[in-house]
């Protein structure tokens, strides 16, 4: 059964979890508002969902909690940071207030965080820059590998997500936060519960070759698709994008990439991250920019629709709408997940604050 | 018929109609050699069969072929340069030029070109970038408009094609230059010729519906897909990645988007080029980056292969074969674009190189 929280709750929930981990109190206050964002925004994949995998890695004594991020090499436009062996979201939102520091300045800021691990969702950095009128870059390597290349039958990827941000109509910004796959696993794992096929192109066979039956990859071996999802249509370029991801993180950060065998199975996560903050008015005055991005949104969602009944989106439209719902009527957390939680905390010795 | 002509004659061919229109000697010659580096390549669809559509655009007197682009704007990092409302080639390698100057002393550089047209292939300027060394990002504006947005019924995008190249082993750099819709038209009407249906995805008719009909595009007011194809397939990723390439093109050189009705229709073509390049020295010393990234491509064509006969491939591989091919063997062209290309070089008094 679903419950919804008040969203505040729910962050005090994974807070307190974090925190009882052994997390400082700044640092936990961060990490639960990021994991949070997503979850508010029916990024439901990036927020408290992932505190069981986080403790996971703790036991296996591969995430310092404790640990500040800490500059290592910097340029009036640029900077390299060690996250510390930690989760990725302090680090990797220090890397973009740093990169929007330098952009306030120089017009430009990149920032690449090395020795870090799973960060949230990318678009809650994104957002970041576009609050402070910046266009925003964000890219981050991945732990789990279950993507094969086009032409290929070998795990050599993982979702490898990509964010662009720019800012529009104030409050609204266009917030592109995307997988480079065509699916996440999880919509294949739901398809797989309700025992109903995949549709085509999501997977691939433990044989590289299209398959409409989730349980290829859930249990046989198989991999899901580049966004494209086959060679005919086009999956060269998701697979290309998805590479293009871990030449920004893990090939600027001296970290692994995801077609190594130890990659992300040793000591140290060792993942890395890709923060860019741009400043438009090196190219335009004042709020131009922001009012002619705020324009080609409302055309684009004034756009002659296929169906009445569904609007043209920009992205980031429906995540906004799942926050204005879930502000008002509670974040939902399903049983499973809920007991999980409940579990995590009591042995950790973290408050349950969710009845 | 296709008869392959020498590369050398071929760049000679499209030059002497360049000079012969009007355009200075040294601007036809990197004009030529930009749209021949497409041909050689195999981007049949930006080389030479672009001269007809060139000479259109001439005859409305709309390709100012004689100005020479300019800096009007600019910091240690950035400029923002006026095209000169001619071809687009010139002002895009003085762009990436411009952005790999600052770069060396920057560490980043980001160039803008407004007031601009077709520019050839991406490829050709992210590939500037890694012959020095550096990342490189390109993106363009384009003139045709005949990609519906996700849930929409009507011509919004072109097909706003994204760059990202980056140096590994020496001549073989990372080189992603792509469209953003799920194939280029080109594909499509190849398709209609041959009486063929399309697969799944490619094409949506007048309605917003998929079809598999070639012909709902090419004679009834249908629409390319952006990649993904389907919003089932997340068609929506696509069309964020091509508002993307709009936002760095349009948005940021002041010129009208796609969604505009009268984009790239009015006196000016109008279009825009973002072009960045960074160094990737800013976090790693050395070739380090390069060998890493060399390796990473390395272990991706090392692929276990899902079919014996289809190695896998990295971005640039297929293209740098074709090169290899055609510089041996030349330069294919049909005889129907043969003939135009007589036809208009006769016209315009220029040389016929070709036999």
């Amino acid at each position: 059964m679903v419950k919804a929280a008040p969203y505040a709750q729910h962050v005090a929930q994974i807070e307190a979890v974090l925190a009882a981990w052994g997390m400082p109190g700044e640092a936990a206050r961060e990490t639960a508002q990021i994991l949070g964002y997503a979850d508010l925004h029916g990024i439901d994949s990036h927020g408290m969902s992932m505190l069981p995998p986080y403790d996971v890695w703790r036991r296996e004594g591969r995430l310092n909690l404790a640990v500040e991020p800490r500059i290592i090499k910097q340029t009036p436009i640029s900077a390299l940071i060690d996250g510390g062996g930690g989760l990725g979201h302090v680090p990797a939102a220090f890397a973009m207030r740093t990169a929007i520091e330098k952009a306030a300045v120089s017009g430009i800021g990149v920032v690449v965080v090395r020795n870090t691990s799973h960060f949230g969702a990318c678009g809650y950095y994104g957002r970041m820059a576009t609050d402070e009128g910046l266009i925003g870059m964000v890219a981050t390597s991945a732990s789990g590998v279950r993507v094969a290349p086009t032409f290929g039958a070998q795990a050599r990827l993982g979702t490898d997500p990509w964010c662009f941000a720019a800012p529009g109509e104030a409050g609204r910004p266009f917030l592109l936060d995307m997988a480079t796959t065509t699916v996440a696993y999880g919509r294949v794992r739901n398809k797989a519960n309700e025992g109903l096929p995949v549709p085509d192109g999501w997977v691939l066979d433990a044989q590289g070759r299209p398959s409409i039956d989730p349980l290829d990859v859930a249990d046989r071996g198989g991999f899901l698709t580049s966004l494209g999802g086959t060679p005919e249509n086009s999956s060269h370029k998701g697979y290309g994008l998805a590479m293009m991801v871990n030449i920004l993180t893990a090939g600027l950060a001296a970290e692994s990439y995801p077609s190594e065998p130890g990659h992300a199975r040793g000591e140290r996560l060792g993942l890395a991250h890709f923060c860019l903050a741009m400043d438009p008015e090196l190219f335009r005055e004042g709020e131009a920019f922001e009012a002619s991005v705020a324009g080609f949104c409302r055309d684009m969602r004034a756009t002659v629709r296929a169906d009445a009944a569904q609007p043209v989106l920009i992205p980031g439209d429906r995540e906004r709408a799942i926050a204005v719902q879930r502000l008002a009527e509670g974040v939902p957390v399903g049983s499973g997940l809920r007991s999980q939680i409940e579990a995590l905390a009591a042995q950790a010795g973290a408050p349950w604050l969710m009845e």
